[in-house]
């Protein structure tokens, strides 16, 4: 008998394997196994319980004694640390385990009424039988008729296609419907009128996927699913991920094709919900950050952390759906929307067509608050863009106790001024597992508030409460006690973990200064805030932490998911798809990395202008 | 332990099925067991061995007693007859087999000298490195570099041409080599300066499938490979698998895929004797009849057997290689030639392009001598053809000792007019084991021209010799005695397999005339013999079996395998797939089978006029 580890609570074995952690394990599983480092021994979140083991245990790290200190004598280890050659159960603890994570679906509404202009449509056609006169076979009958009914001249038609041809033709005494992309290739044939054509738009972020089933005949959206994207166990941000995609020879594979299942999962649930057959969706279009793109289409992403950080493409394609793996029409396209730089991908793109940044006269801020942390500023005159590698503070990563939109994360924090009560409020009211972005910003921000933090950073420690306490990593503050938490332990915030709040705020601050400052605006009178976090963060909380320069009367709108928004434009008009290319084209992309102005101006806002002790400092 | 039947000599074992017989099981295993008839208990030729069994061998069938005779008690039994229910062991006899054919490769030569025109090319590009002022992505790079060098205006690239580039691109510091197909489409990318670049041109026949491998840059032909069609099992003649394509329904897939595989198997080999890279195949044409056309391309092939018979499609396709299933370069485009009908297919409309027969002053008769029995009469002021439906006599098919062009296969006969002694001359020399389609015509025309078969087709009993004896099916002429046969049988012409021939060659002489007419001509003076059967075939003897109306001053050449040749040139230029595309759009079919006239010819064209009782016959 060959032996074999066991993984609760998913039940699921695989043989032990010399050259692999449990980490390596339950990657190779996909298990959805925390690891935001993608298995560089970093970040300490990949914790597992070992049950039993018949095999050698190895004496755990010092990494793993400094991370886990009293947890090991439970049976905690790092899974990225922990190779065990033997049988053995192990178990992914809840707190460990990737959730299934809260959606934000702004583009849940009809989209901004957006006009109906499919780039595929449908053509029914009655097609005489041949007659000995004109013995035409079916495709050329076909041809015949539709250049006859609407003067749509030639159409292609793939491999899979003409196999259809005959049965689609037969089945029907009064005709067939072809559907027809651009009016230059018919992609499907049914038989008889059949009016359902259907498409699907994704939104494929680093942390969440999200895709949007929409009738192309009506605009109507049918359903809506999300999922984690399934590649986090490779990694928390696109860095780690195009690193952990170097790793071994067929990582790249493993990336695509856990993406691949991954849209395909959307695609059968929201078929399913919709009570439509999946082979009747005709088009699909796909905006993503540029690392999120190559993985999907299979392109090498190596080359975008390397200088000069560019992507294998700009430009929009259009490739076959088949190719790249979604079981959907056989013939049907994807629309990859363009991208601009290595880290600033289609979203952007997106982000920019759904808000109509580049339509409006008054110059407007826009910032992605996600992992890579794209901000753009512009308006119908000119648009520039930068990235800001912000990290991954603001979707709780890299925070002590930070999680990911979830069901029991804290989303807001309520401190009493007098004697610093704390009142937080967690995604449908459960017991408080940890924070998410907008937990950590308005925790933040509470503290400063109630002047616990002060303008550098750090804690008052003229303040007395039991609150406020000396922990393992110098001085924290306790949000959540461990009896009222979900964890059982003390839900704390660290200075450490203000300090990263305080990374990534200055990042997205100064890259929002120095573009305003290249654009020619001193002041910004409206700010749109988009992404996963960007519907939820409290625009008062922002302004407090100092998250963009704004003055009293800027306008700060959040504008929620409108990359997945800009995604079912270009799905219903395909003139949208015209207009992102042009926003690309239009879009300067200023590359932050080598700017002396950038270091500078990131170091000086660092801190925290709204602290009670500020006017003290200079 | 599940039961098992053990094929010999091929030593392969399937678990016996009751609803299959050994026919069925031996076509699931892939077995070359010849059927003519595809499994419709017509032909008699899978005769197979019963080794030994262990369940029940059932009692033979009164056809069985009928077409076996003495044989059955050596074991011998039909293989479509026969279903076995427990352990056996079955020997597929020989004779019985699926022979390797000699092909003919007339397009072996440098054909006709065709220009170099292919639709593929290959581009080498220096594509500098990226500059901060111009942020180009790598296709965005070799796109202007392209343009620049080429004035190559933004050509496609599929997914997988995509997926190679970052590779492609960074692999030589030189530059790399762009493959692009019309000037619009990359469809492969090297590393440096390639020069390889190589096509392959298909003939598919219904018996025979031949490949050519061809050197797309110096046109040179670097192999030729040929195969028994892996159908053959499911039907000898288009219309027995036709119908054999819809008894079940993964038939089609059935039928796809193994002449898929046949393809690639050629592939390999020819790639492997010219010492290339599949990949690096990056053309390929095909040509064959239309049921062929349809069974490699997909298409339900069933309306071709029914009025109108009609094609799914007729114009030539260019349908991507890695859909089609096949193993050349991943992005490579298949071009199937056009088709006219359902019975007179690409494979003739390739004959006549490499014939010429669409350019020259001089009315000609073009004869595919194959089952079909393709006819074009014409010249390059108009072209009218015909399928005469000939059967497969002329391929050795429903001929009692028929066999293809195999090793052992008699090619020709001559019997001594004095005393009536037989010399046959075999395929490589072997002693005989059958009659290949020109050893027929010569045995039937010998024994025209020694008196023994008269006008009607009747033998002259008056004639006295041992060879001219009473068989089971009337009276026969022996051509081989047992003792020097390769069987251990007399090898005979019955007077039904004259009657087969009489028939086949009344179609044909029917089927001309009939164009002739049409055509507006007497007489014709020159008639090109094409088809696999059209090499070998002696003028002499087709003028004495009366295959054609010929004057005595009628020329009559052998073009050999002209279908495959028109494939090659269709490969090497691609001007040459747009002639093919108007021979096809302006030749005329007839068709013949509600033609009173050709009714009329057919029977009045029994008779061999060149017999010695001719003259008394009215």
């Amino acid at each position: 008998m060959r032996s074999s580890i066991l993984f609760l609570p998913f039940k699921r074995k695989i043989a032990p394997d010399p050259s692999m952690s449990l980490l390596d394990l339950s990657q190779k599983l996909s298990l959805p196994l925390t690891s935001s480092c993608g298995g560089k021994k970093i970040c300490g979140k990949c914790k597992v319980i070992i049950v039993e083991t018949e095999g050698p245990l190895p004496e755990p790290s010092d990494r793993e004694l400094e991370i886990l200190g009293p947890l090991i004598e439970k049976g905690y280890r790092l899974a990225c640390e922990t190779l065990l050659t033997g049988d053995a159960v192990v178990r992914i603890p809840e707190e460990s385990q990737i959730g299934r994570q809260v959606i934000l679906t702004s583009a849940t509404h009809h989209p901004y009424q957006a006009r109906m202009r499919p780039s595929v449509n449908h053509y029914f056609v009655e097609v005489p039988p041949p007659t000995l006169d004109a013995p035409r076979a079916d495709r050329e009958r076909l041809l015949f008729a539709l250049k006859e009914a609407y003067g749509i001249q030639d159409p292609s038609m793939d491999t899979f296609v003409l196999r259809e041809l005959p049965h689609a033709l037969r089945s029907d005494q009064n005709g067939l419907t072809a559907v027809i992309r651009n009016k230059s290739e018919i992609i499907a044939v049914y038989p008889g009128k059949e009016e359902g054509l259907f498409g699907m738009a994704f939104d494929i972020g680093t942390t969440t996927v999200v895709g949007f089933l929409l009738d192309l005949h009506t605009g109507a959206k049918l359903s809506v699913q999300s999922a984690m994207n399934p590649q986090i166990p490779f990694g928390d941000d696109v860095i780690s991920r195009i690193a952990s995609s170097q790793e071994r020879p067929d990582r790249m594979d493993t990336l695509r094709q856990s993406m691949v299942d991954c849209l395909n999962a959307l695609i059968a649930d929201a078929s399913a919900e919709a009570r439509i057959d999946p082979s009747r969706i005709v088009d699909v279009t796909a905006a993503g950050n540029t690392a999120m793109h190559h993985f999907f289409v299979g392109l090498d992403a190596r080359y975008l952390s390397m200088a000069p950080y560019l992507p294998v493409l700009q430009s929009a394609q259009d490739l076959k759906a088949r190719d790249l793996g979604l079981e959907i029409g056989k013939s049907a396209y994807v629309h990859m929307l363009p991208l601009k730089d290595g880290f600033v991908g289609s979203d952007t793109m997106a982000c920019i067509l759904a808000s109509r940044l580049h339509r409006v006269r008054i110059p407007t801020l826009l910032i992605d608050l996600g992992t890579n942390g794209e901000i753009v500023v512009g308006n119908r005159e000119k648009l520039i863009c930068c990235s800001t590698a912000a990290g991954p503070a603001f979707e709780g990563g890299h925070i002590r106790w930070g999680m990911r939109a979830a069901p029991g994360a804290i989303e807001q924090v309520k401190i009493d001024p007098k004697n610093l009560d704390v009142n937080v409020k967690t995604i449908e009211g459960k017991r408080p597992l940890g924070l998410c972005g907008s937990g950590i910003i308005s925790a933040v921000a509470e503290m400063i508030r109630a002047g616990l933090v002060l303008a550098k950073g750090n804690f008052n420690d003229q303040i007395r409460t039991p609150r406020l306490r000396k922990g393992k990593e110098g001085l924290e503050f306790v949000l959540a006690w461990a009896e009222d938490s979900g964890t059982a332990e003390n839900i704390v915030m660290t200075q450490k973990d203000i300090s990263e709040l305080q990374m990534a705020k200055s990042a997205v601050f100064a890259g929002a200064r120095l573009l305003m400052d290249l654009f020619g605006n001193e002041s910004i009178r409206r700010i749109l805030l988009a992404g996963a976090g960007g519907n939820t963060v409290d625009p008062h909380d922002a302004r407090t932490i100092g998250l963009f320069p704004a003055s009293a009367e800027t306008e700060i709108i959040g504008v929620g998911n409108a990359a997945g928004l800009g995604a079912c434009l270009a799905l219903l008009d395909k003139d949208k798809r015209k207009e992102a290319q042009s926003i690309a084209a239009k879009t300067r992309y200023y590359e932050l990395s080598g700017s002396a102005r950038f270091q500078e101006l990131f170091v000086s806002s660092m801190f925290f202008t709204s602290a009670q002790d500020w006017k003290d400092q200079f």
